[in-house]
C-alpha cells in the first residue's frame, strides 16, 4: 500500500511500499546499471529522510533493476564526473565549521557521504539485497545498512584505488567494522571485484542465495525484523546500536539506553510489559513519526 | 577458602572461593530461574566492588542456580518492574550532568547498566558460565565478562524488542564490539532466542561443553589466566585492553601502557625479569588492594 | 634499486629495495633470535619515518634474520632492560601534556609504543612476514601493519603475563581491533604461545604458508597493493582506514574522505577517469613526497 500522499516521484529510484510496510527502494537506472550520479545522491538522501517520516514504513530493502545493483559512479559523462569545484583549496577547518555552505557543501562534500550519512540516520531496519555488480559506490553505498544479502551473481568492488582515487562514502568508517581493518585494507588496495562467496568468506555478507531467491529472503528477514513490534522500540535500537558502539567508554551508552529504557517503558513497553503478564501478543501503538523522544539523534 | 571476614551475606547470590581464588559467584533465585530483581542488581555492583577490595580473591566465575542463568528482569510482580520514575521527564543533559543525583540514580538508570559498569571497572578476569537460559538481562549482563562459556543447554536471547523495549545495560555498547554491528541488529530486531550454537557460531562464545564440564571448563581457564600471575599486572591488563581499545587513537594507550610499563617494572616485573634470567618460576608478591597506581581507573 | 642516497646504515637492520620498490626491513640479531633492543626500536622507528620520505619506496616487508622474527625485548643484559627511571613517579598528566620533554620521553615512554606510532604513521602498505618465533614486542610490534603472513613455524606469543608486566606498544588499541577484545584477553592472560595454526584461527594472520614460500607470498600481496597504483592515493587510503575507523561518527570520516576525493580527483584521479574512458591503464604521476596535502596527519 502506497503512502497516502502517494510515492515520491524520482528520477532515478523506485519506491514502492508492501502490505506489511517493507519499502522496496530500486536503484534504477538500467541501461546504465544504475551507475551513480548526483540526482540519485538527492534522490536516495531525500528517500531514507522521507523514511523516516513515513509510519507506512516499517523497514527498507534496496535493490537494483536489472542486472547490476550499482556499477560505481557514472563515468561516461564529460567533464568533472565527481561534481567537485576544482576551483578552491579547501582544509580540514572548512569541513568541521562550515560544512553545510554552500560553497563547501556543493564544491566539496562527498557525495556518496551524503547518502551514507541519511542511511546512518535511518531510524528503520534497512537490508541491501545486492542483485549483482556492486561497484566503487555500489559498494561502499551497502555499508550503513543493517545486513547484506547478496545473490551468487552479485560482485563486490571497492575499486576507487584503480581510478588514482580514494574509497569514499565514509566507508573508512565503516568497511573495517564491518570486515576488520586488515581485510578492510587488503580489499581496497587491491581494488579487486570480489565474488559474493569472497565477500561472504570475509564477513561482509550475512548470506549468498540463488538469484531468484534474494528479494524473498530479503522480505522475510525485514518482516521478522519488524513484524509485532514496537516502531518507536526498533528506532530507538537502530540508532543506540549504531551510535553507542563507537563511544570510547560503555558510560555514554548507560546514559542514552537509561533514557531510552525510561522513554519506552512508559509507551509501549507498558503494553508490552502487560501483554506478557497475560501470556498474549502485544498491541503496540506507537509511531515513528510522532512518539520518538526529542532527544533523539543525539550527539 | 573464605575471605577472612567471611563471604558477603546476600539475598539472591551465593558467594564461594576455592583455595585457588576463584569466586563463584552464582545468581540464587532457583525458584524463579534466577529472574532479575533491584535486589539482585544491588547485590551484584556490591559483589563486584568487593571483589576489587578482595586479595583471595584471583578470579570470578559467573554462573546460575538450577537449571536457568538468568531468565531476565522479573517481569511476574505487579506495578513497574523497571523501578523508574514515570513522573521524570529527564533528559540526555540529567544524565551527563547529575547521573548520580538521587532522583536520577533512583527514578532513571538502568539497573542492569549499573551491574554492567561494575564489572567493566573489575581489576580480575570473569568468567560468565551460561549454564541454561539466559534472556535479556541475563544475556546482557554477560557482554562486560571477558569470555563466555556455555553448556549445550544454554540459550541465549536479547529479547527486548518482544515487551516494546530496547536492549540495555549498555549492550549497545558491547554487544556490536563481540559480534559486529550486522548481528547485533539482527538479533536484537528479530528478539530471536538463541541456541549455544547458533550463539557460538556468531562469535558471541568461546566454547561450548556438556552441561556437566562448564564448571570445569570455567575454572580450568580461570586458573590459567591467574596461576603464577601479578595480580597488579592482570588488573592493568583486564583495564588497558578494555579501556583503550575503544579510544580513537593509539596514542592514549601508549600513555597509558608507558605507565603501566613503568609501574609493573618497578614492581612485579622486577622479580620477573630476575626469574626468567634464572630459569626459575616468578614470585611474584604484590596485591591488587595495595599495590595498583593512583591513575587507575583512567579518564 | 636503491635509494640514490644509499640505503641507510643500521645496527640492527636490514634495508633492501626491490627494482619494484618493495622494501624489504628485516630485523637483524640472528645470533641473539633478533631480540629487540633500545637500539633496534630507534633504527625502526628512523626507518618507517624514512620510508615515508623515500619515493623508491612503495611498499614495506617485515621479517627476521635466521630462524626467529624476534624473540621479544632483550633480558639477557644487566640492569633495567626496559631503559626506564625508576627514580621518577610519572603520572597520566606527564604523559598528556609533556610526552616528548626528555625526563619522559627516555625515562618512560614504552620503547616498542614508539615503533609503532611510527608505524601507525607510515603512507605506504606495511606487510608482517613472520618468519619464526615472535614474542613479547616481537609479536606486538606486528600489530599496526596491515597483514601478517606467517610460515608454518611462526610462533607467536603475548607473553608479558610470564613477567609479571603488562602488554605494550599500544597491543590494547591494536589487539582487541583484530581479534576481538574476549580472545585478547585471553591471550594476553594465559601468556601462551601460539601456533601459527591458533593465530590464524584466531583471526591475527591473513594466512600461513611453507617457509620457502613466505617472502614471495609476502612480495606478491605488496605488488597487488601498489602496482598501477597512486601513491598519493594509497597512503590517504591507509591513513584513512586506521584513523577514521576509530572515531565516534562517521561524520569525521566524511569531512577528510570529502577532503581526500577532492585532493585525488584534481591531482591523479584525473589521469584514473581519463584512463578508464579511454580503456587504457593509467599512468599516476603523483609522489608521497611531494604530493600529499598538507592536512595529512589530521588529529
Amino acid at each position: 500500500m502506497m503512502s497516502t500522499d502517494g510515492p515520491p516521484a524520482y528520477e532515478t529510484l523506485l519506491w514502492e511500499v508492501s502490505d506489511d510496510g517493507i519499502l522496496t527502494l530500486t536503484l534504477h537506472r538500467p541501461d546504465a546499471l544504475n551507475a551513480f550520479t548526483v540526482t540519485m545522491a538527492r534522490e536516495l538522501e531525500d528517500a531514507f529522510r522521507r523514511v523516516n517520516d513515513n509510519d507506512t514504513v516499517a523497514a527498507v530493502v534496496v535493490t537494483g533493476s536489472g542486472r547490476a545493483f550499482c556499477a560505481g559512479m557514472d563515468l561516461s559523462r564529460e567533464g568533472n564526473v565527481f561534481g567537485l569545484d576544482e576551483s578552491l583549496a579547501p582544509t580540514l577547518d572548512d569541513m568541521r565549521e562550515r560544512l553545510d555552505s554552500p560553497e563547501i557543501a556543493d564544491g566539496v562534500r562527498d557525495t556518496g557521504g551524503r547518502v551514507v550519512l541519511a542511511i546512518y540516520d535511518c531510524t528503520k531496519p534497512v537490508i541491501a539485497a545486492i542483485n549483482g555488480p556492486a561497484v566503487g559506490i555500489g559498494a561502499t553505498m551497502t555499508l550503513p545498512m543493517d545486513v547484506r544479502l547478496a545473490s551468487t551473481s552479485a560482485r563486490i568492488g571497492f575499486v576507487f584505488g584503480r581510478l588514482g582515487i580514494v574509497p569514499e562514502a565514509c566507508s573508512s568508517w565503516f568497511l573495517p567494522r564491518l570486515v576488520g581493518i586488515s581485510r578492510a585494507l587488503e580489499w581496497t588496495y587491491s581494488a579487486d571485484v570480489l565474488t559474493a562467496e569472497e565477500a561472504l568468506d570475509g564477513g561482509l555478507l550475512r548470506s549468498v542465495v540463488e538469484p531468484e531467491a534474494l528479494l524473498d529472503t530479503a522480505y522475510g528477514l525485514a518482516r521478522r525484523f519488524v513484524s509485532g513490534r514496537s516502531p518507536v522500540a526498533t528506532a530507538l535500537t537502530r540508532q543506540m546500536m549504531w551510535r553507542n558502539a563507537a563511544q570510547p567508554h560503555p558510560l555514554e551508552a548507560h546514559r542514552v539506553d537509561s533514557l531510552a529504557m525510561w522513554w519506552t517503558s512508559v509507551h509501549d513497553g507498558r503494553e508490552g510489559v502487560a501483554a506478557f503478564r497475560e501470556k498474549r501478543a502485544p498491541e503496540f501503538t506507537s509511531a515513528a513519526s510522532r512518539d520518538l523522544p526529542k532527544w533523539l539523534p543525539w550527539d
